[in-house]
């Protein structure tokens, strides 16, 4: 039977104004991670969650720049271990931003701009407002719920993956399910959950010769050139239709079945989608599934660029004497990294399965809330933590965003659309009704 | 009948403390061209020039960062006209120096390094020192000696173009011949005179795809990338043994005659030689012939870099939206500009007659100087004022270098050798006394 759960979506609308004002205080902190000297700020923000969690009852943890939180220990209920992170990318007016980064201004689309609003503390709120909705409403809390808050996100997660490991038999003990709220709309009108990420093996090719730079003039046609040859190393690795060209790779990608071929077609993605998010049809397939499925399940290369030559604008009649390509592959099962090798950087690929309790709740309570039936989808980047906590704590993980696709994470004039907002939270909630009764299967 | 000549190479011996003061004083201003603070520097030098050349009795004019002189005005004397630039490239401590740049420092050996000793601070006081031994010893100057002495090459010699343009028919009007002294020895062993330079042509390639950089992760594999294709595009112009690739470019350059051919044998240079420059045996020919062919009669095509992709340490997942490639061509006979095609920037080759009398003065000024014959050279690289000189003057110009290839300009720890500095200023001297009788060749 289907939770009962007017009472809290009514609740949610009529606190909805509160919960952008709790926004709207989270995105004018500047919790800048990469920033040292915003490094305060981080801790601010992250003092303001632990705030906010403590009024609403909950136990909390400061740790450093990771705020763990439970809500609720009722031993017959479910235990659900929320991630997302509080911390945020860089952002100054002078990038181009056309409001004050660290000022939510809605427009009268409902547009909500300010960095942070969907990655990551709109969806972080979330939780804390779903919580603040049961209560006014006087719905029981459906679940045990365990948070994990970081604050070093957008700085690579540092030291996270041992917190995670050290608290998995911990403070995370009874988690049941993960569930991660740091990804995605795949467009604009239809919400989806993620099951999949590609990894991501980073390379550098170091070519060097002579023993120190040269001058162009005086040695040129004398002294080999380590930035001819790599060139053609670089230019070896990927043709123009983004075929990779590394022998042996393209073995290792697990063969496509035809239950899987099947999947694409559904999903709410057109061209068009893809146009305005490239800003340009520069696409490499002209057609939906292709390109899906060179996002999701095949891997890509990309060259990222030269350390070592000359990278500014002007004329420069220089030889580098050692220089340094930097490459990277996306990969997908069932490409090991062992096997994808010369390695120096290396995040794996994830997918869970789809049809997990974790999943099927998700997935009603996204329909509940928003309608549809979602998509399931999965993403051509990586978000690491995913599969930490699905090693640390062996249970499923579910990637559920609440933005969408044009919210511009990671630049300038990013927003959360506050009717994602305000449904996001919503289907949080709903969510957490649905995963605590939803049948439990593998 | 040789000049006599005694007289003045034992006053510049007698003076050679004094002289080597001078440079000190020189060094110790840093006139660093590049560097907007130290611009009333490059002035302060300039008036130091000025100031040195009024007390000899020249007549000076300072110009914006130029100063020209005449000293001698007999009309039954040649006239010569001699460049330099007393301006330098930066240099600093931490740069790795081991002394400091801006403090003339002599070793045991008679090295004296500073910023500016040979590039070209050395070789434009000599002509002063010069002056100044004929003074002493009572010997006529031979010659009326006009100077051109810039403050701005280091910094692309702005203006001086037209400047010299514009002083050909009038204060340059009656130079018979042209001398600059701005460049350096093949080795350390044997003085040179240098009769040709390669041009440069330096091109851009841009290549532009999505509207703004893009996520590895989420675009890889469906949107076409701009750095796979510059890499395909610099990688396909010079093959990894030197040979440029562009169709049609080989035809260009001027066939090699038997004659020429036989030069290069006797030229001083060794592998070594090319081995100790480069700081390693990473050559592309095994032998002198067809190193200094390659280096001097043959265009070489260099890549320098990449605009607009990543090139810091570290690893980035962006896929550049746009990308420039830098690379450049030195050009030979009779590689036209217009035919070498897509110009950016255009250095032109420059090749004199080195049978022409101001040559063979200075030959045998240099043989009764350094007491062997020069070897006649060509650089890999271009001096742009060679061809600006002899074009505005129509005049032979001749490259007479002072310093050596150990000297390290535009490196750190740059040097002038006393003996160079002391010989060459009897060299500059006798080459004025030498070009004054040489029977006139055209």
């Amino acid at each position: 039977m289907a939770p009962q759960l007017d009472g809290y979506f009514k609740q949610v609308d009529t606190l909805s104004d509160h919960f952008i004002e709790r926004l709207r205080k989270a995105v004018a902190i500047p919790s800048i991670s990469a920033d040292e000297e915003r490094r305060p700020d981080v801790v601010r923000m992250g003092q303001f969650l632990a705030d906010e969690l403590t009024a609403l009852g909950a136990e909390v943890q400061q740790r450093p720049l990771v705020v763990i939180a439970r809500y609720g220990n009722d031993k017959k209920k479910r235990t659900i271990l929320v991630y997302g992170h509080y911390d945020v990318q860089p952002a100054g007016k002078e990038d181009g931003w056309a409001t004050e980064p660290f000022e939510l201004t809605v427009d009268s689309k409902g547009r909500m701009y300010g960095r942070g609003s969907t990655d990551d503390k709109g969806p972080v709120l979330g939780w804390l407002n779903a919580i603040e909705a049961h209560q006014k409403a006087g719905v029981e809390f459906p679940v045990n719920l365990l948070m994990c808050f970081e604050g070093m996100e957008e700085y690579g997660s540092e030291g996270l993956d041992d917190f995670i490991n050290a608290e998995a038999k911990k403070f995370f003990a009874d988690a049941d399910a993960v569930c991660i709220s740091d990804n995605y709309w795949l467009g604009t009108e239809k919400p989806c959950l993620t099951y999949g990420l590609r990894g991501c093996s980073y390379y550098s090719v170091e070519i060097s010769g002579p023993g120190q730079d040269l001058h162009s003039g005086v040695f040129g046609g004398t002294a080999q050139e380590p930035m001819t040859d790599l060139m053609r190393v670089l230019a070896s690795l990927v043709d123009t239709h983004g075929n990779i060209q590394i022998p042996g790779l393209a073995e290792l990608v697990a063969p496509l079945t035809d239950d899987e071929k099947a999947l694409y077609g559904d999903i709410a993605f057109t061209m068009d989608n893809l146009y305005e998010s490239l800003g340009s049809t520069t696409s490499i397939y002209p057609d939906k599934e292709k390109t899906l499925m060179a996002r999701w399940r095949y891997p890509s290369l990309s060259v990222h660029g030269v350390e070592g030559a000359f990278s500014q604008p002007g004329a420069k009649t220089v030889i580098p004497a050692k220089v340094i390509g930097k490459f990277s592959i996306r990969t997908v099962p069932n490409m090991e990294p062992e096997d994808v090798d010369k390695l120096v950087y290396n995040g794996k690929w994830w997918v869970a399965s789809p049809k997990h309790w974790n999943f099927t709740a998700a997935a009603k309570a996204t329909e509940r809330v928003w309608g549809v039936k979602p998509d399931l989808t999965r993403e051509g980047g990586s978000i690491p933590v995913t599969l930490t906590f699905e090693q640390a704590t062996g249970k499923n993980v579910l990637l559920l965003p609440m933005g969408s696709s044009t919210d511009a994470a990671h630049s300038i004039n990013e927003k959360l659309d506050k009717k994602n907002y305000i449904e996001g939270i919503k289907l949080l909630g709903a969510y957490l009704h649905y995963v605590a009764e939803e049948p439990m299967t593998s």
